[in-house]
Parts: C-alpha cells; sequence; structure tokens
C-alpha cells in the first residue's frame, strides 16, 4: 500500500516534467492491478496520457481493472483505432463485463469496433442472467481433438495460447460434446507420440451454464481446480470459469453477506472511494424500517405500563434480556447463514439445525441463567444495595432469560433456512431483524413471567 | 450434495457385498475431495478397507482433505511401509500440516517413516508461526537455472514434474536468490533454443517468510496470481504459495470474521459435523461477557428510576432507541472491518474514516430524527392514542435518536481501527461489542436530554 504511494508520486514528478520515456519504461515494469490503482486516484487528462504509455498487453489488463466510470473517460477518449486495439487484447469475458456497466452509446460504439466474432461472442455471454456460470465464463479455452498426439496438442497450443485466458487446462471435445480433460503438467509427463485419448481425464467435473456461481465458486475451494468447464443444456461445451474469477465471486459475495448481515445494502465500491450519500442510501432505508419494526417492543411496553409503574425496577433488566437474547439468536442465525454460503447446509437440514440449536441453547440457557440469578443477587442487590430486588424478581429475570435464549436461536437458525426455501437472501434474516423479533418475544416472555409469578 | 449421497449409499452396498474389485473402478474415477466427503460418514472399519483400495495418487489427494481424527485413524492403522508410501505422495506443506494437529507419538511415527529431504523441508515449514506466509508455503516448486535454454527448462521441467504442486510458474534463481518468473505459456510461446533469462519477467512480486497469511491471500485476487514466491530475510526464495491454499485462507478468514462478528469463538468444523458441547463453548462465554457487560445499562436504568416512574411512556422507547443505535453503529463497525480485511482500510486512514462517518451519520440521523418524530406524534399519540406522548416527549425522542446515530456510527467506525492499532483482531469489535457500548451511550444521552428538556 505504501510502495503504491511512493510510486505515484514518482509518475507525478515524472508527467509534471514530460519525461515520458522514462515514465514509460518505469510502467512497463508493473503489474495491471497496481496501474490501475494509481490512475484511480489522477485527473483524466493524466489518466488519458499514462494509459496511451503502456504496452498494449499491459494497458489491456490495467483496464479491466480499472473503475467503470474511469473505463467509460477512456473510451469517449479513445480513437476507433485505439478503441479496436484495446478490444483485441481484451479477454471477451471481460469486454462483456465492461459492457454491463456503460450507457447505451458507448455499447454501441465498442461493438461496432470490435471484431465479428468478439462480437458474436460479446452477445452470447451478454445473454446468461447476473450470478449465473454464464455471467462469469470465459468461451477462450483450449480445445483440443480426441485424435490429437501429445506432440499435436503441444503445436495447438502453441498456435492458439496468446489469445486463451489459461493454457493449462485443455478440453477435449467431439462435435462439441465434452470427452475429457487433460492438464498441460499431463501433457508435459507424457511422450510425444502418446494419443491425448489415453492420458485424458474421461470423468469432468463440470457446471451449466445457468448454475448459481456462488456455488461454483465453492467447487473450486472443494477441488483445487485451476479451470472449471460449463456446459449448456444440450451438455455441449461452452466455455470455461477460471480460478481469478472464482475468487473474485468468492469475495464478493463475502462482501455482500458482511453488508447485509449488517443491515447495509452492498455496494461495489472500496469504502473511501464511495461517496457520503451513496453511504447514506445504503444504510437510511434498513435503519428506517428496523426503526419502525421497533414499534412493536413500543406497544408491548405500553401494554404493560402499569405493571412497570407498580415495580420500576423490572425496567432495569430489560436492556439486558433484549441484548442476550439478540446476541444468542444472532449467533445462530450467522453461523447458519455462512453454512448455506459455504454449501454445508440446505433447507432439508431444518429439522437437524433446529434440533442441534435446541440442544445447544439449552445449556446455554442454563448457564446464563444461573450466572444472572447469581449476578442479579450478589452484585444488584448487595454490592449496589437495590433492595427493590427480591428472590423472585432474580428468579423471573433468570427463567426469562432462559426461555429468551432457547427462542432465540431457534428463530434464529429457522429463519435464514426458510428465507433461502422462499428465494430471499438467507443473509439479510441476520443480526438486525432478528434481533427485532428477539426483541419483542423477551418483552413478552418477561412481563407473562412477572404478571404471573410476581402477581403484577 | 445429493450425489455424494447416492455415491455414499451404492459404495455401502459394494462393501457389504465385499465387491471389492468394482468398488476400486468406481473410487478410481472419483476426486479427492469428494472421496475424503463419503469417508467422513463412514465407520472406522471401512475407513481404512475403502482407503486401501485407493490408486497411491488419489489416496493422497483425499487424505489431505480428511479431518484430522479420521487422518489419525488412518496413520495408527496403517503398517511403516504404507505410512511411507502415503508420505513419498504428499506435499511437504501438507504433511506439516497434517503433523501440526497430531499428538506427539503419531508426529514422531510421521517423521520416522519420512524421507530425510521430507523430514528436514517439513521441520523447516513447522518453524514458521501459524498465520504467516511461511506456514502455508510449499518447498516444492520448479526452480530454473538462469543459463537454461527454453528447451533446457522443458526437459528439467518433465524431470521434476511429478514432486512439484505446480509447474506452471517457474521461478529462475542464482546462488537461491530470485532473478525472476516465467510461466509454461511463455515458454511454449518462445522457441526452443531462446534462454530463459530473456524471455523471464525481472519484477517479481513477492512476499517474505513472516508476512501475514490473510494480507497474501488478498495480492492473489488483486493479482490474479497461480502462485506467490515467498523470500526469506535475506532474500533468497524458499518456498511458493499456490492460488488453492490463498482461496482456503480468504475462506477461513472470511469464516473467522463472520464467527467473530455474531460473538462466536471460529472453530474449524463444518457445523453438522461439531458436536453440541463444542458450540456451547464457542459461544457461552460471549454471551457471559456481554451479559454482565449490561449490567451498566441497568445502572444507568436504576440511576433515573425516579424520573422514569414520572413519565413512564418514556420506557417505551428505550428499546427503539437502543435498537437503532446500535444497528447504526453495527453498519459502520463492520464496513470498516471488512475494508481493513480487504487491505482497503488500515489506522492511518482513522481520521478519513471518521470525518466519513460524521456526514454519513448526521445525514442518517435527521432523517430518522424526522421520521420519528413524525411517527411517534401521528401513530403512537393520534392512532394508539398515547396522550402521554407530548409534543416535547416526541423531540427528546428524535433529538436522543439523533446524537445516538451520530455518536454510535462514529464509536462504530472508529473502534476496529482502535483495535487493529493495539494488535487485536478487528472482528472482535463487531456488532455485539458496539452495540452494548452504545446501548449505554445512548441511555445516558436519552436521560440528560429527557431531565433537561422535560424538567424531570
Amino acid at each position: 500500500m505504501e510502495g503504491i504511494q511512493k510510486i505515484t508520486e514518482i509518475i507525478r514528478k515524472l508527467l509534471a516534467g514530460k519525461k515520458y520515456p522514462q515514465l514509460r519504461e518505469m510502467l512497463a515494469c508493473m503489474e495491471g492491478a497496481d496501474i490501475a490503482e494509481i490512475l484511480s486516484e489522477t485527473d483524466n487528462d493524466s489518466l488519458l496520457v499514462i494509459f496511451r504509455l503502456l504496452p498494449k498487453e499491459l494497458a489491456a489488463e490495467a483496464f479491466v481493472e480499472m473503475d467503470s466510470d474511469q473505463q467509460q473517460t477512456l473510451i469517449t477518449s479513445f480513437t476507433d483505432r485505439e478503441l479496436t486495439g484495446l478490444l483485441d487484447e481484451l479477454y471477451d469475458d471481460d469486454t462483456a463485463d465492461i459492457i454491463e456497466e456503460m450507457p447505451a452509446n458507448v455499447v454501441q460504439r465498442i461493438l461496432k469496433n470490435a471484431s465479428p466474432e468478439t462480437r458474436r461472442s460479446v452477445n452470447e455471454l451478454l445473454k446468461y442472467p447476473d450470478n449465473s456460470a454464464g455471467s462469469i465464463m470465459t468461451t477462450e479455452y483450449v480445445n483440443l481433438r480426441k485424435h490429437y498426439t501429445v506432440g499435436e496438442a503441444f503445436s495447438f497450443i502453441r498456435s492458439v495460447a496468446l489469445d486463451k485466458e489459461t493454457v493449462y487446462t485443455c478440453y477435449v471435445t467431439d462435435n462439441r460434446r465434452l470427452l475429457g480433460v487433460v492438464s498441460v503438467k499431463d501433457l508435459l509427463l507424457a511422450s510425444e507420440d502418446t494419443a491425448v485419448a489415453d492420458i485424458m481425464d474421461t470423468n469432468v467435473i463440470h457446471v451449466h451454464t445457468e448454475d448459481d456461481r456462488e456455488e461454483i465458486a465453492v467447487l473450486f475451494s472443494h477441488y483445487d481446480f485451476l479451470a472449471m468447464p460449463v456446459v449448456d443444456r444440450e451438455d455441449r461445451l461452452v466455455g470455461i470459469i477460471t480460478v481469478d474469477d472464482a475468487i473474485d465471486v468468492l469475495q464478493e459475495e463475502a462482501d455482500e453477506d458482511m453488508a447485509i448481515i449488517s443491515a447495509v445494502t452492498p455496494t461495489d465500491k472500496p469504502y473511501l472511494k464511495t461517496p457520503t450519500a451513496e453511504l447514506w442510501k445504503a444504510r437510511i432505508p434498513w435503519l428506517l424500517l428496523l426503526m419502525l419494526s421497533a414499534t412493536l417492543t413500543g406497544i408491548i411496553i405500553t401494554g404493560f405500563e402499569n405493571a412497570l409503574s407498580s415495580l420500576v425496577v423490572l425496567t432495569a433488566f430489560i436492556p439486558m434480556l433484549m441484548g442476550t437474547g439478540g446476541n444468542a439468536g444472532s449467533q445462530a442465525s450467522v453461523t447458519v447463514i455462512r453454512g448455506i454460503s459455504l454449501n454445508e447446509i440446505d433447507f432439508p437440514d431444518l429439522l437437524k439445525v433446529v434440533f442441534k440449536e435446541f440442544k445447544v441453547s439449552i445449556l446455554c440457557g442454563i448457564t446464563l441463567a444461573a450466572a444472572t440469578f447469581a449476578k442479579v443477587l450478589l452484585i444488584d442487590r448487595l454490592l449496589l444495595g437495590n433492595t427493590d430486588i427480591s428472590v423472585m424478581v432474580a428468579f423471573v429475570v433468570s427463567l426469562t432469560l432462559c426461555v429468551t435464549v432457547i427462542l432465540s436461536k431457534i428463530i434464529g437458525c429457522s429463519m435464514p433456512l426458510l428465507a433461502k426455501k422462499l428465494g430471499f437472501d438467507p443473509a439479510v434474516m441476520a443480526s438486525p431483524f432478528i434481533t427485532t423479533i428477539v426483541d419483542a418475544v423477551s418483552l413478552l416472555v418477561y412481563f407473562g413471567f412477572a404478571s404471573w409469578i410476581l402477581h403484577l
């Protein structure tokens, strides 16, 4: 991070002194991702100057890592020839991703300047729905014929390598049907005249174009693959997903889950670069919704106002009861939400999950109730001298806590699974919502026990 | 997931009928990770029978994916010859990972049966602290000499490929000093007699053995690398980290963050396989701690007991004020925690972050206060007919909400950065802790304004 700042300083000086040859040489030694990071801090004029100094391939690498505003600025400033040159260097899946973020007139210009094959392949990729395997795959993979020898395979790979996102995993097809997979390592270890068909692995793990991209990304971490083949409904190979895209999906999905768990609408910009108004827009609807739903707790308390005014000490335990219930519930809900994300838990496991949480919650409930009973009598009554607290009050508080924790954990673990079943994002059922429900539940339990045991 | 269950059924039947040749053939077509998943459900006797039917390489692949209890069962049942055979197939970094989970007598047996080179390399790897680059790297990389031609490089790669975790990224060294990096793709695209030194990239991005493994994993998603070279303090190449291990680190760190954010001690077992007692142990300390810290809110409420009993309606708004403050605070804290994990935010950004949250919180605070003012008067007073609610009460509630939201967001965003600075895990400062602090703050603000404005 610090390195980047120093380099940005140097680049600024070289730019100011118009020392373009030195600047070009320096940039050529860098990684595309770092150049994109540096460019994100520069103004539009310098952006174009620096970008034009980059070698073609590096320019493409940096371009795909830039944010869409800057991509649009560059595309608008490019001549048609420059644009065609850039598009030649980009992989088709990246071009498709870029197009998705551009306004219609820019899209038209991109497609007009792309080669006919790129245009066809990009149009194909754009058809797949967001979050599907099709939307993150590339059509530029190495496709071997089954009659190739290893020697022929290597000649073929050499002839196409420049345009392929990865050459290390090659797919053997016949009439577009996926027959097998062979790695360059396998090919290197075989003799020149071995038939590819003899060394390929015919049990090819593959996914379908409409499969969910998150589930596929999890498969990468399960199988340690570098690439995953994608087939269409007729089982024909249409593309591959590479491991770098799978990593991005895993990171984005974790980002999204974290955002939703903390009641924020996910955005794809880094925090420090997100404008204040955008942060406000991502947060305020949830705060308003949760605030309004707290009306319920207000109504419950108002309903028990008379009971409360006759024994005001009961009020002092409300935050503790609601807080502990909320924490117990969100422990269960976030654990289940993450399990769902990792494909470890699904709706059919509902009963198993509820039973497990029931057992855990009984243990937790009893422990907490015992601790509270002792704490209320020893600290609140004896140490702090609050004589309004009788043994029966301590008993009501402890009993409420135990029951609240059990109910909270059962609500917490089942809501995300129900959400999944109903087609919602399970993460929506995280802490804030669970807390709101649990708040109401714990108050009802509290006032119920208080009325019954303390005869209020 | 369902496929795995069907296969488990078939395997059980084949085992019961002692149809070992068919079973062997079926297993040979499967992936190691899937075999490990199936084995995780079988008893120890079947485990050993099935494991012994696996081809050597596949057995090793399955072994590294198994949980450490089953690994230990197998190692204990193995003959010395079987153990040596397995260790020959394992990569040294996997052996080191396995050893870390074994009791001393099993470790001794493993080291006794390993080859001298493996023993040396494993002992080397075990020296690195947890969470360091050294702890996740492998020493089995392809090391080219700078005087090699491309043809010589390929012969060398062929001769060592079997024992290397990846052959696709090769490192050029001189006296163990890292000179450059060259990919197999680069080699394939060059002619046989080109010097490797002429096509290698000499600006090698590398990390140090003691670097934090999470920061390195994030670099993989930044640079789209398949491998990252690791150097020691004298800048000598000592190993590489492969992309599959980086993915595992990213997943584990996200798991950990999620667990800590929901006040659960992270465990590395899948939820459904974690025993009840272990779940209880991971959750109860946090619940107890947070419950006890809620004593503070109890004390604050008790201190204002007289004021509350003179205007009991104030009690009805306590849950809404604390809840909204907690939600506002955890929005800020989780956002910052994730930013820290992704290397986007660090301690020096503290002022920038606080200023940003200050602006967002003013917008949120004003919106929420306005909404609350209208809601309290229209719904709670007019619609629900609660005549205790005066305009001044509505004003106090709204003002408290606005100030609470501002304070909550500032506390929420700064605590994780302070934790990082002090060497704690920033995730500890997530919702539950922020909520506990914010609860106390919101009560103090509420009772302060109420005493002052309503003269209680």
